[in-house]
């Protein structure tokens, strides 16, 4: 945040001075890799969720809710900040996250959630995975939040063994090796544990987190707790491993809905419950290039990397029996609306000198209000693919499958879907509606030179070798 | 029921000696051509279902259940008699389903659930679609029900229309027309309406099913609800047209939601729903040819007519807040395990001069056991498809998509798939594990001895033309 202390000086000083005790505390729960069907209440036939199930009964179900990207680090550079990745250089068509040899990280100038939440006197803390920067100057602390406890980029990265990984993993049955992956474990800004034991790292994040709760319940706090799971290579703990006698992918899944009632248990042990809102969700979709060590789109088409809906729109569930009213939403959010969303519940300001892309969904949490997101745009790769309001998507660009090379088909003529009346967008309708069509394709048109004032790509350089 | 009198005679002595008081009613709500994945708590993420998943929550959500066969006379012959559609000719190679110039029927000394139930003195009655004989001599009353209301057949049937509705529905937001299909609404035996007002039939089977509810409360009950929706023609009432915003198909399931609440109200107003069984099914998958107006499998491979699991999994609930332990079920049953599971609550004994293919699930409902289900076999068009047990599942014959001609499709060679880790019948793993293929092909083998004194097939004859 330094760059941005001039900003948030002005928001301070407007906050403090409306302080109430109303500041709900938040806490994300964000899966890496989790599709849109890989929970039960979202149809997954095996997997068994009880404490996210419970959630989406007890609180609210949305089924149209998207991540800023359906990659990692742009979709985490959205939702922290807000606003679409390419406006602060989060995405690339040359590298599509932060590798180990990045030099860079979310420039320091962007607000984050952290930042906001701060000037309201949050205790704030990131555990989990950040991908943001690995580098100590771009870690957690550099953004807003107080702790930091988790993996600074995927848990796939700095192997020398990927080749002889890849092999072992097409036996479905295959327990992945901690050496093979040399990724740091940090807490705050030290190595603590090189490679991470990432066989017990959804259960050590969950403590990390259950602790944090415990010693911040006198003060309104945010928690941003970010699993490394089910991302592969997929670790359980021993506890978990062949427990659900389905597959180790189920077992992962099956562990982070263990965790995620760790700490339902603990907000409502510490009556923390009534003031706090819940949010699960997840980076994007499901890896469909590692078969049944990847996820479930569940009925959408496609998956991770691709903007079809199945690599955008994640299982999304908001608990908090004192705030949030129950219910099935099927209209639109974004992880892009949390942060205008907890500014507005905390009572925060919003940064008033930059473009934001989200929404403020508070009157849909707390009374069920119709949603004031009734549009999105579908950014991939520093390239804008398509776009959707509330009934038809348009489509120009397409990648099926992410695979390890990047190629973008531009399609040879927009696609027009229904997404009401056509889910898996099987059926294109371009021929059917072409004033609907041309419509959309100048909305996106607008939206590009909106965004055209963007900080540059900051994914794409690498560091000098030696 | 005529030829199977002596058999019933034997159960009426043994039963009515042992009779109690603790008979409960039971609710089939049988839906047609309702995919896997169109209800909001089997993931549908636009279609609101909130009756069904209220039962769903309350009671227990099956996800691995399964239909007696692809197509709907066969499935339908397979839940009232608790038989695989083979033994007693219901499945057939030549003709798929009974057309109204099929001069057959279900055969009469076949033992209906309601036969079973009329053993402890229950009223019956089937309401809707019965398509097991459109004949007097076949018709629900021959069968054990005593009354009935409803279509002899699909309500696509009967029609010199099908070319222009084919072209006419290719635009999504086509209102089908009453006219182009002649079919005859019944009560007992006496046409009352034709062609059929398909616009008002989901509300008048539901107020025919509300009204013998209320008329029977003071004894046991079993109803029979087999809605003629969401199979294409699509009707919806007045009321419920355009209402969901979203498209004809939408509507279509909101209204049967709407229904099913009716009948759930009508039990709780008159105290019945602590002593009553409702169960939620459809008759077969979605019909894929029929595009929007057509349903989805979520994310189950393929639709109606196949053997993949989104041709013969449908989405079910069971619901009886007196009766029925909640949670979720993620081990097998099957619409042919509704009449041993039926006999065993009602006090009723089973049919001992035949072959029965459905397994007691009392256990499962009331106290959640294990279910007694472990495997099942995969039928259409009287041949066997495939086989699953637990895990795996084997696949030797496939349709795709079910077109109007009856293509069979010999899969070169065994396909295998694991039903736990692959939810979507992706990879084939027969390469992996030839012991467990082989080992399922002994078992079709011995289940193909076991089926080899069939009742010969009853759907291929036609009525001679005048």
């Amino acid at each position: 945040m330094k760059n941005g202390i001039l900003a948030l000086i002005f928001l301070t000083f407007f906050t403090l001075s409306a302080q109430s005790d109303d500041r709900p505390n938040f806490v994300v729960i964000f899966c890496d890799d989790l599709g849109y069907g890989d929970i039960g209440s979202f149809g997954h036939p095996i997997i068994q969720t009880p404490n996210i199930d419970r959630m989406a009964v007890e609180g609210q179900k949305w089924t149209q809710f998207y991540v800023a990207d359906p990659v990692c680090t742009p979709s985490r550079a959205g939702l922290l900040t807000g606003r679409y990745p390419i406006r602060n250089g989060m995405t690339s068509s040359k590298r599509h996250v932060f590798f180990p040899d990045s030099p860079n990280g979310l420039p320091l100038e962007e607000i984050t959630i952290a930042e906001v939440l701060k000037t309201r006197s949050y205790a704030t803390a990131a555990i989990g995975k950040w991908h943001l920067g690995h580098l100590p100057k771009f870690l957690p602390q550099q953004q807003g939040f107080d702790y930091y406890f988790g993996i600074p980029y995927s848990n796939d990265m700095d192997s020398d063994q990927w080749g002889k990984y890849l092999k072992e993993a097409e036996d479905p049955d295959y327990f992945s090796k901690t050496e093979f992956f040399n990724v740091p474990l940090i807490e705050n800004s030290q190595v603590i544990e090189r490679p991470a034991d990432q066989t017990t790292i959804t259960k050590r994040y969950t403590q990390k987190a259950v602790q944090f709760i415990e010693q911040n319940k006198e003060q309104p706090f945010f928690l941003y707790l970010a699993h490394s799971m089910p991302h592969i290579p997929l670790f359980v703990s021993e506890e978990f491993r062949g427990r659900s006698k389905a597959s180790l992918y189920v077992d992962v899944i099956e562990e982070i809905d263990w965790s995620v009632g760790e700490v339902l248990k603990t907000l409502e042990k510490n009556q923390l419950d009534q003031n706090t809102i819940v949010v699960f969700t997840s980076d994007n979709g499901p890896w469909l290039l590692f078969k049944t060590h990847g996820g479930s789109a569940g009925p959408l088409r496609a998956g991770k990397g691709t903007t079809f809906e199945g690599g955008q729109r994640v299982p999304t569930v908001f608990w908090g029996p004192g705030k949030v009213t129950p219910g099935v939403i099927n209209q639109m959010g974004a992880t892009l609306d949390l942060l205008p969303t907890f500014a507005n519940l905390s009572g925060a300001q919003l940064p008033s000198d930059r473009k934001l892309d989200g929404y403020d969904l508070s009157q849909v949490l707390t009374k069920k209000a119709k949603s004031p997101r009734k549009d999105f745009y579908y950014w991939a790769f520093a390239e804008l693919h398509g776009y959707r309001n509330e009934q038809y998507k348009i489509h120009i660009k397409q990648r099926e499958v992410i695979h390890y090379g990047r190629e973008t088909i531009v399609l040879e003529r927009p696609e027009l879907y229904d997404l009401k009346a056509d889910i898996s967008e099987k059926h294109d309708l371009a021929d059917n509606f072409p004033e609907i069509l041309s419509d959309l394709m100048g909305t996106m048109d607008l939206h590009l030179k909106d965004v055209a004032d963007a900080i540059p790509d900051q994914l794409a350089d690498r560091m000098p070798k030696d």
